[in-house]
């Protein structure tokens, strides 16, 4: 792995690589406020969970270095309000106020005397979760090889790959995985409108790290399970709720659905970070509506007439019965989620 | 209606507003051989079942023109070697065949000494078929006013509408209908990928007669049939078999399965002339593989890495199962279609 890094932290700045722009040109932002980090969140410079909770993070370090304090006290404070507005970015993927409260605890944790010490010690709680996703995203392709090593054809949504993580991705890392151990994959990817998540970045990435990929379009998913093209779906998520119903990007919902209209196993894999024991369903998960304009435009180029208008929500919940497993660093959860997750957590 | 025009027949040429380039500007083709027809047909400058077949027969008046012969037994020899091309253009529409051979069915009874009346006669046959459509798409819109008058917001996929008829479209027809009646309807439609019919040819269509319509990306029906914002679904069709499976744009299939989910009706509607009776089910409809450069561009641009493979089926085969009721001008055949379908050929 390593041939695409999205997030860099080095001289005190965060290097996001700015995937609104991939693959047509590989251009890295360089991010020195907090403020900075929220609106590259909002705009989805960066975006997929794991990959938000990191940037998030590492935010959460600028925070603190924008503070002029020597007071460890002051600096918690200004980093509180700065993760209050950082929250608020987008509001579905649980990732990112895990990781700004997170860095909150592990700050009121080791505050010190010397704030200095305090700033370096905070960014190496930042460096661990990104060095943790890592481990994570190699864990959960190990684990997902155990399910799929004997299906070939699978398909994916979106991107939840080395571009929404750190390295393997979530989804992907079997791919991954498979490609080291010799087990290739024949791997299709809905484009994924509208922001072409599937064919600017996950066919991107599998085909520079040489998996065979195949990009379709949204509607045709359905066609090839009929057909039967399709062994097996994998995706990400974005929430997980403690029942297992699972909030992942825009079309998710409709594909599980068609899997379980054709005895196709869908699965889910994401990082323990992205289940959200505290909410009992996905009634509970807020749905990010973003504007209408994505949707009207391809590329920035007018794909619709002048005064149309769109809905456009950005996620969708798949209920825990259409999810065959949830498989993550820990391990595979299986239904009943509600018992099985506690589990994984060690409840 | 009338506002939109999108075949027209005048001295001796066939103008074919170019559907490609709509909504941004409005272009018609002049068309004076029948290979331009077929060339048409095939890049999409004129697409939808129903006007494939009424350009199909306006071709075959284009052909008997081009031939120079006095004796009409070498006009329809002429005819029946130009049909077989033109049916070649695209293989999913079974109008396009049902229409040349119907050309010739008439070629062959009016038969004249004076091949300049026997032009004009051909001319008045293809007239009739593009007339008859007129009327066709208005009965299905009153027929599916029955069903549909009680519900509010209905999704909708592709372009069954003016532009893929001659008049009031067959899925659209029901708006229309309904508007002249009173009968307000807030429309969804997919934006329909790659060619986006949704957005570029319906949404502008239906903004162009006042009628309520909200675009949504492929992959977003599934989340408004959950949070129950979609009454019914209806589609246009582009050859039903006469077990009642339906091909239609690729997407109706997975839409279809969703609806199913949810408990929400699923209609097909379409003239009766999109009923292939000769086939026994969807598994005898060919479907269409379009090139994949369709998948990785959008309006011309490339939107996928350089070297990326895609497949692109152009149409799905939705079960006659998932299909609430198929609506025709001659009436509305529920299940079974085997029975159904044959009363309203009145077998």
């Amino acid at each position: 792995m390593g041939k695409i890094i999205p997030i860099v932290f080095e001289n005190g700045r965060l290097l996001l690589l700015d995937q609104r722009k991939l693959p047509y040109s590989k251009e890295y932002l360089e991010l020195e406020k907090v403020s900075e980090v929220s609106e590259a969140i909002k705009n989805m410079v960066v975006r997929g969970a794991p990959a938000i909770g990191i940037t998030a993070a590492y935010g959460m370090v600028l925070s603190a270095m924008e503070c002029k304090s020597v007071d460890c006290t002051d600096i918690i404070k200004r980093m509180k309000v700065d993760g209050d507005v950082l929250k608020k970015a987008r509001p579905t993927a649980v990732n990112l106020e895990w990781a700004v409260d997170l860095m909150i605890d592990r700050a009121s944790y080791i505050k010190k005397a010397d704030p200095l010490l305090f700033k370096w010690d905070l960014l190496n709680e930042a460096v661990k979760i990104h060095r943790d996703d890592i481990e994570n995203n190699r864990r959960i392709g190990i684990n997902a090889l155990e399910i799929l090593r004997d299906k070939k054809n699978i398909l994916t949504h979106c991107n939840a790959g080395i571009l929404a993580t750190s390295d393997y991705g979530t989804a992907t890392s079997v791919f991954y995985v498979g490609k080291e151990k010799g087990i290739d994959f024949k791997v299709f990817v809905d484009e994924t409108r509208p922001w072409l998540q599937g064919s600017r970045l996950t066919a991107y990435e599998l085909m520079e790290n040489d998996i065979d990929v195949t990009i379709i379009s949204d509607g045709a998913a359905a066609h090839l399970m009929d057909r039967g093209e399709i062994d097996a779906v994998i995706t990400g998520c974005d929430r997980v709720a403690s029942n297992g119903d699972a909030a992942n990007k825009i079309g998710t919902l409709g594909l599980s659905i068609c899997a379980g209209f054709y005895n196709i196993p869908f699965y889910i894999a994401g990082p323990l970070s992205t289940i959200d024991m505290r909410i009992d369903s996905g009634k509970d998960i807020c749905i990010e509506e973003r504007c209408g304009d994505e949707v009207l435009e391809c590329k920035g180029i007018r794909i619709a007439p002048e005064g149309a208008k769109a809905r456009n929500p950005a996620f969708d919940v798949t209920p825990a019965r259409n999810i065959t497993a949830i498989i993550t660093e820990e391990g595979i959860a299986y239904p009943p989620y509600s018992d099985s997750l506690k589990k994984l957590f060690g409840f």
